[in-house]
């Protein structure tokens, strides 16, 4: 799957085969130009998500951060985003307020016994069990080790969750790679491949691992060629000669459906 | 000024030294994924603004399509857009709803009266002189000729706008051009070159346009780039490919201000 | 059906064993203490509707207006509205803006053509044909006769609106008495009978009238009561005068679910 | 002070002649009917009190709980708060997610130099030192005793809160009386007698509290007369009873500011 910000980059990886959309937390924040570090609060998100929903018809999985509260708050948040129509909620198990895994410095985890209790919370809220629950763990992240991801592994697969998301920031594959070896498949797994980009599709399939996440690839796209298309404006003075490299404005109606528009106006 | 969609959007004009951003409705209706043509409301048109406000210094132009009904809701919508920060709400003489300029077909006008009043309610509702009003003309886009366009434009700076944009489709900039030689600078003019880009600046300076608006093209660059970045992840399975294509995780940091944050937290 | 204006007021219509809950315009609009005159947007509506949904497991009859601009736009509005988990969608058949039906002067109608194809346009948009289409006629509210209503309601009714809603203001309930007796029952009818508060029990049956719309009462009641206690609070410079004349705290915590959040926290 | 939940709320408090319009946490949530427990989240809470800047001038003071996550969010938070207008922001030194102080049970508090930096944070985001930052200490209603509860009060002010809010939920006014007595105006003091309404003039004049919230009572009242409406209504099958006890259909529209608006249609 591959992160998306809007409808439109939602539409964009629909268009282009994956079997999936994470609402990434990370790109959302971007949109808004605030720190992705819970400084958003759940409803911009929850509002992105709906609006995907409205658009494709690929699911979405929307990454909720750390559940934007304790157990309670995750139950008011699941309802929500099963109503808005998402396949999967995924949450971490960081404390509220979280910081993105790629910053250094303070990344306090929740206990095993409080994360537990928001994924049974998600679990418990949902209206059908085909919405997925996610949970997300972060003690790669946080310098914890591979006994202490494997051991909240078992406790929130224990405590139902679907997916198990490990996230690591190593420049390698090797600690999620391990981590799926004694894993053995006991639930599905996903991980998020930025810092280890270079891990190969045969490994991937090796180890069993069944979703992958680009997860910024598409808002990191966009930024440099923004950037790029208006420094070439703004030295040109003029945009004839970024004329060819951008979408036509044509392309732009077609993702809108102007034409389905056109027809009932 | 050129456009932008959202809050990292509208900080990449600012960062690239334009003079002010464009807040397109064009563009923002290309992020939620549906037509230009009044579907959205204003309230998402307006959070936008806002958003962009927040994050930037320089002055934002409201793209206000015809002001989201007739006099009385132009007066709220100033009110509203002047609270929001912006430092213009341009509005066009299209009835409500509209369809984008550049689509065939229909595109109705509203009268004379009916527009110089929605301008004279802005005017009005305006706490501060600051807040400029600029009043689109559609008569060419509308093909009702470079008579009228004039008849409206006497009208609208008649009814106290600031300034008077002069829009149109076609491929040179021929009709704008003959427009401006005619308006004799009474007011301020702006134009909007998207089809007939190949306008230089000499022809912009000797013509006295004072704003040029770049109104698309960061969305367009945006569109190009996730697609190809899309596509190349799709068929090579991996992301390692684009890495060095896109802008890093610690450029969108820095756009975030999350060292800012981090210093506080 | 009585009205409400949010999650709180429409409990309470639940609560009170109504059948359906009218998520009035004219009420949500109080709310912002902005005219009801199209000055919201149809945002601030829907989301009120869905609010209404998360708490209720009553039937939401959604006040749409003129349905926010063209039959392009009735198509978004009713999926956006089927999405929010209403039961139906009732638009009327004046023009955009709209002024609420009990203001002198302006009230201008949509033509019928014009009117028919919003109806369609909701009928085709709705994913499920459980969401009903209420299709309310102002040719009385504006003046124009018991032939005019007639024909405008057939014409909707030939468009597949599931009901009919006839407005009147006038003081007795005599004009749309004999509208109902004319129309003898193609589709079910709904009347609010706000000025004609005389109108009986018996009167209602006889006519064979199925959905009756106390549209605004709760509003009121609300208004007077907060007026009366904000009153006596600042000439006696105390609360506990009313102290025993409004709810208590335990009484909201029940209606907030208070109970139900301590279990989990 | 009064609390209110809304514009039209709001505009009551004004028009009764209250001094301020504290935007009351608790009253909002029961808008939601959601529990008054960190559910909603900060864009609801800000969203409102937007709405009343736009149609009151009296102060509006913002109950923004315990500021919606740490120091970082509290920055964040002022910001937004000051942009939408109101006089005052106003945090309490509960750990986030909060439980309503009336409610038994857990009532966990931060730390001092915790709650110190986010009032810190608040002073160091206004643009303006206009802008209050009301201190609200629960030391009280976790029962931690007087000590304690002046022990923050003196670290609150040495960060430069503007004014304590000191809070009880005894059923006399005693505890907040000694709390008084021994602050000796320091800075000004705050109170909220929902429990302890017998308190009199006399008292709050002695003990030298400068602002006193009523904070619940709008909203007690409105949900007391929509319930004793909506059942009149429907046990009588009609709402000609309770017609003359209600506001009139043109008290709301004077309210809304139908008049305003016709003079523009």
């Amino acid at each position: 799957m591959a992160g998306a910000h809007n409808g439109v980059s939602a539409k964009l990886v629909e268009r282009n085969g994956f079997d999936a959309i994470w609402a990434s937390s990370f790109e959302i924040s971007t949109t808004y130009c605030v720190p992705d570090a819970s400084i958003l609060s759940m409803s911009e998100f929850l509002e992105v998500s709906r609006t995907m929903a409205e658009v494709v018809s690929t699911p979405i999985i929307a990454d909720c951060d750390s559940g934007y509260g304790d157990a309670a708050n995750v139950f008011h948040m699941t309802r929500k985003y099963e109503a808005a129509g998402v396949a999967a909620v995924c949450i971490e198990d960081k404390e509220f307020p979280k910081t993105n895994s790629f910053i250094e410095g303070r990344q306090n985890l929740a206990t095993i016994a409080q994360f537990a209790e928001k994924i049974q919370s998600a679990v418990r809220a949902r209206a059908s069990a085909d919405l997925m629950v996610f949970a997300r763990i972060e003690a790669l992240v946080a310098n914890q080790g591979l006994e202490e991801a494997l051991r909240r592994a078992h406790a929130y697969a224990d405590a139902q969750a679907d997916v198990i998301l490990i996230h690591s920031k190593e420049r390698t594959p090797d600690e999620v790679l391990e981590f799926a070896r004694r894993w053995k498949n006991r639930t599905p797994l996903a991980i998020i491949p930025t810092t280890y980009h270079g891990i190969t599709q045969e490994q991937i399939r090796n180890a069993g691992v069944q979703f992958v996440i680009y997860a910024n690839h598409a808002m990191r796209s966009a930024v440099r060629a923004m950037d790029q298309t208006l420094a070439r404006i703004a030295s040109t003075r003029s945009s004839a000669a970024v004329e060819e490299e951008i979408a036509s404005m044509k392309e732009l109606f077609d993702l809108q459906g102007m034409k389905e528009l056109k027809a009932m106006r």
